[in-house]
């Protein structure tokens, strides 16, 4: 998505090999505008998957997955990282680890706002080793859901998570994805010819 | 606000004479619907203010803070409950503590992202006794920023929290405002005669 590679180049900032900081955007300030144009492309291409919810992760994933929920017109969940005294409800709940945050935290969502009949699209805001997109595919197993997509703001490329997605037979759709941070420099990869690199 | 009232009548669970839940459509699961029609009414409300900026709390701020951001074409800042290890700015930060979860948080918000001549708008989706409005109030303060309005989903006006940030002097607009909460029922303060009371 031509747009958010242009953001990713004027505003992302490379801290390591590893990692790239959006927070004048997407992970602490948010661009509403952008949100908006994710959200439409995300209804675009899962537009033929019959989704009936959206599942993302607070709290940087909900933006985009309200707007995509309001495009696709289903409601969004989105999963909490710890449990909060006053949900009460029965839980369905896995375990996520965070290799950039190095943190393990459990992720639950109400057994309340998913049914066996849901057809799930699931968005985050980042995809790197895959974790907390593998959790939220378990907590949607759980409830005896279906996956029918996958939607990823930025893709880093160069790790594991999306091979790993696409090998258990999940439809990945990355709007931005990221070849190589080495250098400091961004490198995407190149769909199409005339697309940013 | 109609829709909104009608909204908490069929959905929000009353727990207590303290306590609404409505997880159905804000704080878990996302009405994206009525997320939009909520940010057009901030949109609305705050017109003339001049706003530069939304400053929001996670995650249930989100939200209906980037629908309004979106209709008043300015970027939404969410402060964080914790510190992240790739957050490495100088934060403005300030001490909440919840009565609902009992339990205190330090939030958060970079200094990068709030400017002496911002005019803020903060967006809350709960108002009970003011402990997260004030410290989103005084983080916009030691970044030198003037809140110019607070702009609130939820008030529970038989709490002391909408009394408390009028008395320092600010706009505060609620679109939903509860007078009650007894007897296992939702009585809205009847603002205008022929509306929901």
């Amino acid at each position: 998505m031509r747009l958010l590679e242009e953001k990713i180049i004027s505003e992302g900032r490379v801290l390591s090999d590893q990692v790239l900081k959006v927070d004048s955007f997407l992970n602490h300030q948010i661009d509403p505008f952008l949100m908006n144009e994710i959200g439409k492309e995300f209804a675009l291409r899962f537009a033929n998957e019959g989704i009936t919810k959206i599942v993302t992760l607070e709290s940087s994933g909900i933006a985009p997955a309200v707007m995509a929920g309001l495009y696709m017109n289903v409601p969004v969940v989105f999963a909490r990282k710890r449990k909060s005294l006053t949900l009460t409800d029965d839980l369905l709940s896995a375990s996520v680890h965070s290799f950039t945050k190095n943190e393990t935290n459990e992720i639950s969502i109400s057994n309340k706002y998913l049914d066996e009949d849901d057809r799930v699209l699931v968005i985050d805001d980042f995809l790197a080793n895959g974790q907390a997109a593998l959790g939220l595919v378990e907590i949607v197993k759980q409830s005896g859901a279906k996956v029918n997509g996958i939607g990823i703001v930025i893709e880093k490329s160069f790790q594991q998570g999306a091979e790993k997605l696409k090998e258990f037979g999940f439809r990945v759709e990355s709007l931005a994805r990221i070849a190589s941070l080495s250098n400091g420099e961004v490198q995407f990869i190149n769909e199409k010819v005339g697309e940013l690199v």
